[in-house]
């Protein structure tokens, strides 16, 4: 970022009609951060040495974490400073303090590398769309859990090895917990949904599975079917409700998000005038991400952002929705179940979904092939069952039976079917 | 877009900070402007009343044409009215007369419904992307062609079948000339190459094919050597100069402008921050249009599209950059050439071309049924040949020889292979 501003200054200062000087850039550990371009005395290790210099006009957040970067950002704005951050789960967790102090001081909070990294997604729901009512965001946000799939489907991986692949190439940190089991793009989803249709949620309010369960035999099974599996991030209006998800999720192969892979990230909107618009590039990364805090920052310098920023009455409530309760979700399922290689499993397994109202689509159940009777290998096998259309409900009440036949020898795998 | 304005006035008022009202609808045919949701007295048939009137601070130009709306959008900027437009065609021919009166007159012109409709790329390339010095731009930008070549290969139509396809279904006009020689995705890539390399250009400038003299047997050749035909506009940076052409574009059958059908458009953006970036969707249309209109029309309500104008420099002339002569342009190409079926034919072909320095990487030669000798079937047969690198300069001299050859019974079809 810093390069940009320096290389590109005569451009910066343009676009900004002033020019932007670096002032302070604190860091943990001086020593690493000797950048040649930095004029002497600039690198600092309190962040209070920016925010306390009433020269500064913009603070830009990219510590990361909610500690400190909640008590530094809440400084900036209480000093009357404008405030750029990628930070998604400091908004989350605390945009309620935000937010209005923001407002109340007359400063702005931006936060376009905070979803989708270079990717100007908020600059589309924000402003451009403006003209649009959104009915619904599907989308990859979360560069390494895609990565992870994508590489167990590519090279015949299984999720362990394909997780330590991303953590050997770096798309993964040593501890992926928030990656894998969607907080992480479950933070982002919240930043769309607030601006997209006004409505305030917490990463508890969506239903949320992450990918660590899936098994490469899902993902073929899948494909057989037609469809890739995405951890996807999705927040749709029904009626007046809003439904919120992050899970992994079969998609058509032939859909744009099905066929996003790697770091990369998608999002797919529907606006009631625009249609269908999809934006795609780099999710993560330092150069996209700088990209998209320049833009922040020559926002802020040129005032724009302040123009912007009190019109999206952030971390408001739209009063005229509310949250779908997930059990009445309704969508096809993808399930996998392993069970004993005997006779009546299928209807007994059947027999349950039908007694919730769920029907059968199809069923894969493959020919095992004959073992000797002393071999010591595992008699389950995988049976696959596509449903028809029923609601989250419905299922979860069949779960809780299925759990109780002895025929099922292993926790079963179940994913919705995109539209 | 009258509708957006009315039906959802009180989310405008809130994201404009002001109220937007419509003084003026100004119309050929008043009989066909009968909308129950327009305060009576407000439509006309003279654009002066919108023009001199005093309240007025924002025109709407959406008539098209490049007379009676150059003369229109001249006398609101010297009224002192901002000017929100679609019209690719009247800022092509006009920018140098109406980007300078603008910014004499302290007004500005938004012009996001000028290109690729409802896809927001003029702000993603004039404010978003403001920290990256764009490489190159790749894109589909005219539906109308676009609609033309997915139906010929989609439903093995005849060019001519499906051009009358899309007349019927309302995706061409009656004269589609200006739509299937290239001139409108022209129009555009020079408006996005102003916005991305500040580089001015005419629409003679830009090496420009169009689609009329592909057939369908030019589509499915490129399909079995596993590419598309797309009406490619690109622009691309190499050292200072400018790379800028128009013209069908072999591309790889699993890249994203391939994959785009109808009248879907894509715009393809790399920078050296953000890296490849895509945005799709609707390219024209009424509401995709309203959208971006809508946008516009916002931001100059709340005042960020005058912070923006002045900065953009349009119609300026970026003195860095030169345009690259057609010549020297470098790709491999695709050849279709109609033969005698004779001996010697490929290599009287090969010869003249290997003279020019261009070697081939493939040729298709299919076998031909035995033609009764007393049919009248045309002799002829394609010759199709892939050609490695080469300039266009080397091709078109051997061209020139090729047309000598009395081997070659018909014009032959040419186009570039995208990298």
């Amino acid at each position: 970022m810093i390069r940009i501003l320096t290389d590109h200054a005569g451009r910066m200062t343009h676009r900004s009609g002033r020019a932007i000087d670096i002032r302070h850039v604190v860091v943990r550990d001086p020593a690493r951060a000797r950048r040649t371009e930095l004029p002497a005395g600039v690198v600092k290790t309190d962040w209070r040495a920016a925010v306390n210099d009433p020269q500064v006009d913009v603070v830009v957040e990219l510590m990361g974490g909610t500690t400190t970067a909640r008590d530094a950002v809440l400084a900036a704005i209480a000093a009357g400073k404008h405030v750029v951050t990628a930070n998604k789960a400091l908004l989350c967790q605390y945009g309620h303090e935000i937010f209005p102090a923001a407002r109340a001081k007359g400063v702005c909070v931006a936060f376009e590398a905070a979803v989708a990294g270079g990717i100007p997604i908020i600059a589309a729901v924000g402003t451009s769309l403006t003209g649009n009512r959104i009915e619904s965001i599907d989308a990859i946000l979360n560069g390494t859990s895609n990565f992870i799939l994508s590489e167990m489907l590519g090279q015949r991986r299984s999720y362990g090895d394909a997780l330590a692949d991303a953590q050997a190439l770096g798309y993964a940190e040593a501890d992926p917990t928030m990656d894998v089991d969607g907080t992480d793009a479950c933070q982002k989803l919240i930043l769309l949904t607030q601006l997209a249709f006004g409505f305030r949620a917490s990463v508890a309010d969506a239903l949320r599975h992450g990918i660590n369960s899936i098994e490469l035999q899902d993902m073929l099974f899948a494909e057989d079917l037609g469809y890739r599996v995405k951890l996807l991030a999705s927040a749709r209006l029904s009626g007046r409700q809003l439904e919120m998800h992050v899970q992994p999720t079969l998609i058509r192969c032939e859909r744009d998000i099905a066929r996003t892979n790697g770091a990369t990230n998608i999002v797919e909107l529907r606006g009631d005038a625009v249609g269908r618009l999809i934006l795609s590039g780099a999710g993560a990364g330092e150069l996209p991400t700088a990209s998209a805090v320049v833009a922040d920052l020559v926002d802020v310098a040129i005032g724009r952002a302040q123009l912007t920023f009190p019109m999206l009455d952030l971390w408001e409530q739209n009063p005229d929705l509310s949250l779908m309760p997930s059990d009445q979700f309704e969508r096809r399922y993808f399930l996998r179940f392993n069970v004993l290689d005997r006779p009546h499993v299928i209807a007994d397994i059947t027999d349950v979904l039908g007694r919730h109202g769920i029907s059968l689509a199809s069923v894969i159940q493959r020919e095992t092939p004959e073992q000797p009777e002393d071999t010591a290998a595992d008699p389950s096998v995988p049976l696959v069952i596509m449903t028809h259309r029923t609601t989250e409900g419905s299922l979860r009440a069949a779960e809780a039976e299925l759990a109780q036949l002895a025929v099922i020898s292993a926790p079963h795998i179940r994913m919705p079917v995109a539209d």
